[in-house]
């Protein structure tokens, strides 16, 4: 159904790119999958095509949760596998989140090596020691749907690509009669003791291996099935079972299990495939995945790679890549400017993630195998941060996508037993990572902006029986009190101004659909961000069962504040539902407008920096906090001031500081592209405030015109007259040559297609 | 489809039943699942329907694998979870082997109580200590399909019966507010830490709980899946994850998943459900089981139980066992004898068991799920004691159902990822356990006899495959010697002596086929039980890989000397396929005569009987061992010598030394109905000495007449004149009249139906 909806893409998106005169240019050149891999960006550098299920990468390591039975802090640094400071890369990998704060996946890790047979992969300051391999980025080329390094020790050049199920490996050996290929089904990102729950491997034929690797973790009830091909047999292979703890082996004992014996399983498996290479044989491994049954895998393989062809298939993923970055086409006389702009639409489409067979059947969250009926299955919804900008761009540039991905989370609430919309889901898991019940607006949004091919009112429906889940993180206490009460459930500010958010998405989406009753209920508990205001300090504040707000309180730490992923400063300004509101109870605009200039400007102390999780320090401006979400939306509130040229400002401010084409570029985990999203829009020179609302409001293009192609067909213009890195204000904007009088502009105004003309200057 | 072909075979038998004048007699009064409950019988009391899924039964103890960290030897008593001696129950569980020497099973045990909840079951010594409550045999009623006793420390009357799928609990409780049922998803029979891999559990609503227990094992990668409803809403339910070792938990702190918590995964969990009760309030719990998902689980329950009269379900697994007895309808004087013969014929007929749902889905070898295609899979192959005479009996009194279980055999070759027929298999698991490959005879017995409904032609491919399989137990020096060296394989001398036998049943197929090539290979192979005759001491023995044979050698011992669940006594007059040469090489009959008399007679030392596996004193007559399956055709060969009627003699001295109705009157092992099967073969007056050969030897009858009701609808008569317990010789023997000349009965003879005449004498 992918491969339908693909080409339905394809067909739709052809006029439009007809329209240019000249040739498409090649976008993909400038899409770099290395930015954000240093530092704090946790993005991958490997393959994949738009939203793959196989997204195939290298791990320069994989460390465990436990050091000396301690919590591991270094591993939180390899979220996506990958660090680029790393020397040594353990091996290639089939699943990887892009930008997360926390890890799992690193599904099956494959290495090419030559040598004496190795099985464990050594450490990174004696690579020797292992199966791992020295590397050197000079021999690493990282792009969309492609990715080679040179593993020096094994003197293997190693290339990757994908199509959506299925990873491709391309490695080129040198003569030896001691070639290998390692299947390590042990490692795994944010591994710890027990995580593997079982593995189970049948060696099919000399050219096939299928089976599964069964995880706990951040998803509790994990399997992936797999089933792998070579291009040509292996000589002889074998296995070692690692596990250490006594595992009953019954008379299993009849055979040599560690020798060329098809039929194993066990919670701690490597395996080693044997093979004899002639100088510069390129062996080829076919990896495909299935979230059903090995037998779906090996469809899976058969359906969407049947032959050995590398470059026919690498061409085939760029070729997805160009045309899914050919929806924005824009013009900047700097190479940089595209840069930043295309990598950021390939981080913005590398997630959430198909998972489905080719077929149509993927695994719930009941553990039942289900079929997706009329709809493409998604899952790794990181929602507290992509609800924000990230799944309203896809309303603008992927709306068939998103409205698959909101049926995928229609299927999540079908399958809950909690009877709740998809918090943090993976894998037909539900990992309940951090806060509020964000599915809500990014149902809204489709629905307000009427990208809703499903039936809305039980889209709603669900919606309802999510908010009123009263044993679900204080919404019992949210709903009896209007406020979370920090005594009875930690960073209640931030759930209460995040649930007060999405019950307005709801009243939203109410009032459309004529249901007037939950409409009056949720449009009244959209007013409880009001409940945790403190009058007398102008700072949102943790509030106690006994309504009194807690005595104990700091406005610049994001320790035990009331808040997560934010301090009272940043998460005081959260009500993008009514800014005005905000604004007029901080003390109207006089007062507003100096705070938040404050913001921008003020020092925050070290100590406080040191407490700000998930970036860097480039992270920061002032006390402004970019690298983490809930003040995305802040530059803009200017917009609701007399002084929307400080949003025009601080937009071009933040673009360049946040955005560079580096490794170490983000300024923050790029969190499954909202970070990514964020750029997208601003430099476009709009913005989704309040995601559940048509409107954008307007800021400072940094492209000096872009080019939407629609999958309606229609295109719309960014024009933009003066631009310069100087002239960062809008002297006017007008859409299909009509002036307009507030800097916002509506949802329906893009999708109609037309011009949006901006007319920059040096001041405002 | 099991319903359909129970209602085939209701239909197939009724005229058969018709010709009796009298009403049918109730058969199910006579047989007594409590027989072989104490000492090494190895049954289990419980409900079941004939070979189905669920086998409802009490445990009196799940010991661990482990004591103190060593092997616990007590835990062998408890291969079907209950030893008749124990004073306590811990619970009920669903699924049970009948009868083996090795344990798994016991899944998802359910115990009510009242008072104070305990999730620990506690010890035998002090019942109190936990839930498990005392109990008296003066209340225990043990019925094919019905089980009852009574739980005196909780003051509950429990009773089980139970579908195909479903098992069905009816427990009627005291007043309490305390009363409660436990749900134990750790308890298993053969336990040892790790043996849980992982449960999944969902309270779906306040009547339904669905998931699965997943275990590692005898079955190394066993998954169950199942589904539970009660008659009445719970008040409120709980859990406790008693796993040691840390488990990641994630982000679900955010609930308190101890207390009405829906959603529990992990290793070692066990719930608990709630209820208030009035005096004498019937609570019921239906408890499903699939092999593939819960899904599934649920359609079985909702398709096979979809009401709450259990004394409606009750009575429709009586009929089935009515209809299944009701096979053999035998005349005697004596109660006893109906006892032994329809306990016999109920432990036959309880495995192997159902694996199947209801509409065909089944878990295969490869972990996949199949669909079974026009039969009924089976699973529980117990395949070196079975082939011997109870897949044999099949195909007289059971042949869809032994046509389906070679199907399912066929089934289990196809997923083999060995390539080779099952050898001892239970859900979806091959465990290796034994020696031979005796799907062999199985397949062939049925070729031979007619009752082949599938491609004979596949089934003997995969026949010669499984025996070419060079890696497996020594094939691989076997074919290259001929023979499989003892000091390269273990137990070499009845490897050697069986894989004989079973090519020699390759062989007939291949014959009756007109596989020449095959039939010549496999011909040769079946002569060489020559190659470990030690000609000098007239016994099998032990031969190196040098050609010498073993020089340490006792005769006596079990204990390695080449042989596995017999000695050189028993295991020497292994050649069932061709007697006659045996006897000629042992010297001929004047030799061979006094050499199986003193078998008889012989007095084995105690030491010796103390290395005799799996049997009790009385599974032992002179050296002649029962108990174990090896000499189950030795009483037989007398038949070849011209003192046939020494079989006569000896036949009638077995059977009621080795058969009793009483708790403890099995002398061993039952084998999944093997031993039981022997009593009704021989009990008859005919026993199939070598399965592939459509011959049956004659005996001695004990019942007093017996009429076959064939699936074919036609009726084999066993008239027996003057018989009594002196009168135990065959004075002389007519088949539909006619005089047989030689002690032999020929398979189509008895499905074309007619008559057998023994005419008994009190001498030879």
């Amino acid at each position: 159904m992918k491969q339908l909806s693909l080409a339905a893409l394809l067909l739709a998106s052809l006029p439009s790119l007809a329209q240019k005169s000249k040739p498409a240019e090649n976008l993909v050149q400038y899409a770099h999958p290395i930015v954000g891999t240093a530092k704090m960006g946790h993005t991958f550098p490997g393959a994949t095509v738009p939203f793959g299920m196989v997204q195939l990468s290298p791990d320069t390591d994989t460390l465990s949760y436990e050091l000396n039975g301690k919590y591991n802090p270094d591993m939180y640094k390899y979220c996506a596998g990958y660090q680029y400071s790393d020397k040594t890369i353990v091996g290639f990998s089939h699943t990887h989140f892009s930008g997360t704060g926390h890890s799992d996946l690193g599904d099956f890790l494959i290495m090419p090596t030559t040598g004496p047979l190795q099985l464990n992969p050594g450490t990174a300051d004696k690579p020797q020691s292992g199966f791992r391999s020295t590397f050197s980025h000079a021999t690493e080329v990282a792009e969309p749907g492609y990715y080679r390094v040179k593993l020096d020790d094994h003197n293997i050049l190693a290339e990757l690509t994908a199509t959506n199920r299925v990873g491709m490996h391309q490695y080129t050996f040198p003569q030896s009669d001691q070639a290998h290929l390692i299947l390590d089904l042990m490692a795994g990102i944010y591994n710890y003791p027990d995580k593997n729950v079982w593995t189970f491997v049948r060696v099919e034929n000399d050219t096939l291996v299928t089976g599964y690797r069964q995880t706990n973790g951040w998803a509790r009830t994990r399997t992936v099935y797999f089933a792998m091909t070579f291009s040509k047999p292996f000589t002889d292979y074998g296995s070692r079972n690692f596990a250490k703890r006594q595992v009953y082996r019954g008379f299993w004992g009849k055979f040599d299990q560690t020798k060329n014996f098809p039929d194993l399983a066990g919670e701690q498996l490597r395996m080693f495939f044997n093979f004899k290479t002639t100088a510069n044989e390129k062996l080829k491994v076919k990896f495909a995945l299935s979230p059903t049954s090995t037998a779906s895998a090996l469809q899976n393989l058969r359906t969407e790679a049947p032959g050995w062809d590398f470059d026919k298939v690498k061409g085939q993923a760029q070729q997805q890549w160009q045309q899914e970055l050919s929806k924005v086409v824009i013009e900047s006389p700097k190479k940089v400017d595209k840069e930043n702009f295309y990598t950021a639409m390939y981080h913005a489409f590398l997630s959430p993630t198909t998972y489905m067979d080719a077929d149509g059947q993927y695994r719930g969250l009941d553990q039942n195998n289900h079929k997706a009926d009329g709809f493409t299955n998604y899952t790794t919804f990181s929602l507290w941060d992509t609800y924000r900008a990230l799944h309203p761009l896809f309303n603008v540039l992927q709306p068939k996508r998103n409205a698959d991905m909101v049926q995928s989370m229609l299927a999540h609430f079908d399958q809950s037993v909690e009877r709740m919309l998809p918090v943090w889901s993976h894998y037909a898991n539900e990992n309940w990572c951090m806060i509020g019940y964000h599915s809500v607006p990014v149902i809204a949004d489709a629905v307000m902006k009427g990208n809703a091919p499903f039936d809305a009112n039980k889209a709603l429906d669900a919606c309802v029986t999510t908010a009123r889940q009263a044993r679900y993180d204080g919404i019992g206490y949210y709903v009896q009190l209007g406020y979370v009460p920090e005594d009875k459930s930690g960073s209640s500010v931030s759930k209460t101004l995040e649930y007060a958010y999405d019950d307005w998405c709801i009243a939203q989406m109410a009032q459309k659909l004529g249901r007037q009753d939950i409409y009056q209920e949720f449009n009244k508990r959209a007013q409880n961000w009001r409940n945790v205001y403190d009058q007398r300090i102008g700072f949102m504040r943790p509030k106690m069962a006994d309504g009194t707000f807690r005595p104990r309180f700091d406005v610049l730490s994001t320790n035990d504040q009331g808040f997560i992923e934010g301090n009272a400063w940043n998460y005081s300004l959260y009500v993008p539902q009514d800014p005005a509101a905000l604004i007029q109870i901080m003390g109207g605009q006089k007062r507003f407008v100096p705070h938040l200039d404050s913001l921008f400007t003020m020092h925050l102390p070290d100590k406080f920096f040191a407490e700000t999780e998930d970036i860097t320090r480039d992270g920061i401006i002032g006390n402004y906090v970019h690298g983490n979400e809930p003040a995305h939306h802040v530059a803009y509130l200017y917009n609701w001031t007399d002084q929307p040229w400080k949003t025009q400002a601080r937009v071009r401010m933040i673009l360049p500081k946040m955005y560079r084409p580096t490794p170490d570029g983000l300024g923050g985990n790029d969190d499954c592209g909202q970070m990514s999203a964020w750029y997208i829009f601003s430099a476009l020179g709009f913005y989704p405030v309040a995601p559940g609302s048509p409107e954008y409001a307007l800021g400072s293009p940094a492209v000096h015109g872009a080019t939407l192609n629609l999958e309606n067909g229609k295109t719309f213009r960014v024009n933009v007259k003066n631009q310069s890195d100087k002239n960062v204000y809008v002297k006017e904007a007008r859409l299909n040559g009509q002036k307009l009088t507030r800097p916002f502009l509506n949802h329906q105004d893009i999708m109609n297609g037309g011009e949006l003309t901006f007319t920059m200057a040096a001041k405002p």
